[in-house]
């Protein structure tokens, strides 16, 4: 199910991330609007509008791949837990929001502030060599 | 994993819930400051602290079962979508907010105001009839 939708065109590499991790099935970069830094979204290659709507392998495939990076990102961010949201208004094409936490309601959208490049490449890296190393 | 904290005691009966589901591993409740009506805490009964903490087999099977539910909750209620969060610092019990949203922000936490009593029976009876119709 091609779709021209943002996140398709950043898994064809069409448009460019700041990638974390790849796989044949799974692709996760980060929201360049992070609640905290390394603020990820995880998200399926294959195109699906809304998380229900997944067919059921795949669907446990990707909760269990958010469960394998989730460690990464605490451990490349020091954050008490990575907090999960999936809401997707804003690009229909299904996203895990997991996002580095360290106390209540830091997970709300009106926390998501621009990021600058350098901070973004730079938790890449981290995250990148954390996920590595797992 | 026996603890104390409000959400096994919701489990054994010790407080009263808006039950809206139980089998044996997992337990459904409304939640009593919902986003929007229908707002749903999926929880499993084994006490767990973290999400990602749960062993693989029972945190597949809790992800399955949140998409089990949410079709019957999003007929209830009528909503676009079911979002769905865990943030997890107010119970320190493994919770999926499995809510009703209909536009972007919907399922931040500051939307979350107390529902009366009546309201959220009554809307325990509409996810309870469409749950056994699933």
């Amino acid at each position: 199910m091609k779709s021209d939708d943002i996140f398709c065109k950043i898994v064809a590499g069409e448009i460019p991330s700041y990638k974390v991790y790849e796989d044949n099935d799974f692709f996760a970069f980060l929201d360049i609007n992070p609640v905290n830094p390394g603020h990820t979204l995880l998200i399926p290659k294959e195109h699906y509008k809304y998380l229900f709507d997944m067919p059921n392998e795949l669907y446990s495939a990707l909760w269990l791949k958010a469960k394998d990076l989730a460690p990464a990102i605490q451990r490349a961010t020091g954050a008490k837990r990575i907090g999960v949201v999936v809401e997707g208004f804003a690009v229909l094409h299904v996203h895990i929001h997991l996002a580095p936490i360290n106390s209540p309601r830091e997970l709300d959208s009106t926390n998501q502030k621009p990021a600058n490049p350098e901070d973004l490449a730079e938790m890449t890296k981290k995250i990148k060599t954390e996920i590595a190393a797992s």
